[in-house]
């Protein structure tokens, strides 16, 4: 499926988690999402063993959730723990996968691939900026019917923004002035974007006196296999970032399957940080921003490619690739090395 | 296509049958269905064999149907009649598959195999209930988007009525005094479903005195490839069956394709049997348990299966699931039987 | 793509092309349509080579239009003149598919095999009927879910006129006077259809004595690969066909891919030519036969026939079929020469 199961992905925003089950698609597996009523977030495969009846249509009964068709209850880690029917006894083979869940900063994040491996890998940890009594929080969500990759490519790149946000993101000056670099330590990817001296790009532009210039900024973080956050923000020319108006970012992919993406974001600011008002206009801003701009330039881009390997299209690649390019071959080995070691396990 | 061509399925309720013909996809066959002026029930292909236009747009003829394209005329038995053009000579080979049917109690059945077998075969035959002047009699169809399979589990297996009926067909308590017996005989199999002493389900509650048990039962019949008789009844406790009150009931399966599904249901009861009003309701109520909680039972299945084939995918089973599996197997036998012979016939 | 390449294809209507850029498919490619401001007329491949942006959604700049993702700009011939980014170094590569056009009276071909085969190739020359100041002109256009072929069939064999346009274009009678002939001139066929001392047809009802019968004539001529010339007309009996009222037609019809098809018509006729009011009335009328009557019977005959290739199917042929089935042979020679070809040009 070309995608790498070893990973924290976003699973719910915590607000959005209850006793209710609710159905999710994460890497083509179908799941529910549940919180038992001790308060525990729990990501199982939605598939009952039985007849194959989607849980998620069923109840959650104490820590157990049970099946809507013939009633088979499942506790937290997937195994049947109540057979309602004849003798109650329960078949040994009865139990459905169950995904290791991190709940942190009011995201509930699900492992998808070797469970073992889980433990070993901590899960992305926001709460620099988006912890309780920390800076203003806004969050959203939305899906792109694209490979999750193409969404990198669009985040890794910001060269994109004078032509696709022109009066939301970006002003039209910054294609000039804009200075880029990337590195790569490890598998993480910086992507950085600076344009000097320039005008104050429409969304810090309420918050700032327009008539000055400034420097503005947006560095990019990229942590496999779809974790950005992105420090965006304006400071007086030559001024220091922290007197400045910043806007910390998250960028969380998550696929649905190979052909669509689950896209959550969330942004915290360090600027009128008690103001509700502001926290709704930005909130709609950057949705719009998302959805109406990028949205639909991601899924045309994904329509024209065809395929999730960019490189086999053989490209014209701009320096401003740089970043998105590093990622893809980040992902690529990734996948490598989880089917090698996929096909040794099965030979042992 | 994982489907039995040798067997009677219901091409269409008889009052729905006229001069005007009616389009209608059986077992992947486009057919057109049509009454002739002297009243006989026809089915043929429903691609003309000269441009493929589709006979169901034309018009009957008295018994012709002509084709909407260029007019040519097909007989009741398939054959092409008349031509309209030139020197109206008619070409040899101009004719579309003739179906057998055979119209009994108000359903019109159609043979989707080999013609030389109809003959050998008997349509089935519930003159008993549905007979003019017998039971009450109300009917319904709809579609289901699942191979019929799904949906002949689903009625073999009554266990999951208080779970996914539990306003409508069963109550709650029966889960716990359900008493499940199977039996097979030939390629018939039974299945039983006793409830002694036991609250009245709500489909009898406004015919009988609630405040006292009943016997519940709910015993099935089913003959391939998809003809299910179900009797369902109250009765005082260890009363005779004849004294309470009886739905005999006929649930038949027509695969449209291998992924669709059309369902006819009659219902013939032996209680209030001269009120029309008891009649609308017991309609609607019917009709509304099928398509509001089975359909998209049976639906969400077969999506989570994604294969006719339910023992491929290792299903942990349970009692109540015998009588299912023993209808698949016949079903899987009368498929290999079938495939057997067509391919001796192509080799002979 | 069973589709001939080499051949000149209706792209658009003249009147439709401007500065604004238009996305259009044409077997299987998909293509954006703008007008340079100097008024030249350009096709070029709609995919960005950078990353695969759709250069429809950008902007014409000059004689360039600019790619809305990342700003890249490609001159009228594919090449890539202008990069905004960094050193705006121009990489060589970065160029899209150019496809020859030829604009005259009124449409704009494109030509969508090797270039280099496009000169020796005149476009259709409809000067003598939609010229400037000849015939009063209407137009129209719609697309089919069909391949082009199933249209094709439908043009040439008009025998199916009284059955699918009683009330339009034929009269009933007609089918049994009517007198076909075809020929075949290297790649050209002909069908002509003369009906003798007939009723006047529905379409010259009201610009005619209806009470005096007439000779009716339709008279096809087909050009591959998508070109048909359609004379209709009504003369008095025995009289001179320029005595008569004539339509000229042009069908043309442009495969969008292998399963749809864009159908561009335009009608001039030699009567009441100053009129608008009749030139509104007849745009309605024969738009409303393509798209109520032909375009109904062509899909569902598509969808029957569920491949392109006729003979494939065995169908029943009558005389009227000769004309569809020369078509069909030139077409499938000039795809296997076609083929041919571009083996030999990858060998050599």
């Amino acid at each position: 499926m070309n995608l790498v199961r070893n990973g924290w992905y976003v699973a719910i925003l915590s607000d959005r988690l209850s006793t209710t089950p609710v159905p999710q698609t994460m890497l083509g597996d179908p799941m529910v999402l549940y919180r038992t009523t001790s308060g525990e977030a729990v990501a199982l495969s939605d598939r009952c063993p039985h007849r194959f009846a989607p849980l998620h249509k069923g109840t959650v009964k104490g820590d157990h959730i049970e099946c809507p068709y013939h009633g088979l209850q499942f506790n937290a880690s997937g195994a049947c723990a109540f057979n309602p029917h004849g003798d109650h006894k329960v078949p040994q083979a009865a139990r459905v996968r169950h995904y290791p869940t991190v709940e942190r900063d009011g995201i509930v994040w699900a492992w998808m691939g070797d469970p073992e491996l889980a433990a070993a890998t901590p899960a992305p940890d926001f709460g620099e900026f988006f912890g309780a009594g920390r800076w203003a929080l806004v969050s959203g969500d939305f899906e792109i019917n694209a490979h999750y990759e193409t969404a990198l490519d669009n985040l890794l790149d910001l060269s994109h923004a004078p032509f696709l946000h022109p009066t939301t993101l970006a002003t039209a000056d910054s294609v000039n002035n804009l200075r880029f670099e990337m590195k790569q330590q490890g598998n993480t990817v910086w992507a950085y974007h600076y344009v000097p001296d320039t005008a104050v790009t429409p969304q810090f532009a309420a918050f700032r006196d327009t008539s000055r210039p400034c420097d503005f900024h947006a560095h990019i973080r990229w942590d496999p296999p779809g974790t950005l956050q992105l420090d965006v923000g304006v400071t007086d020319v030559g001024g220091r970032d922290e007197d400045g108006q910043l806007i910390h970012m998250a960028h969380l992919l998550t696929p649905i399957d190979s052909t669509r993406t689950r896209y959550t974001w969330l942004a915290a600011r360090n600027f009128v940080t008690d103001n509700a008002e502001v926290s709704k206009v930005m909130q709609q801003q950057v949705q719009m921003a998302f959805t109406e701009e990028d949205e639909p330039m991601i899924e045309a881009v994904w329509q024209y490619m065809g395929t999730s390997d960019l490189l086999s299209l053989a490209p014209v690649l701009l320096p401003g690739d740089a970043a998105g390019v590093r990622a893809r071959r980040i992902l690529a080995q990734l996948r490598a090395t989880e089917a090698a070691t996929t096909a040794q396990k099965t030979v042992a």
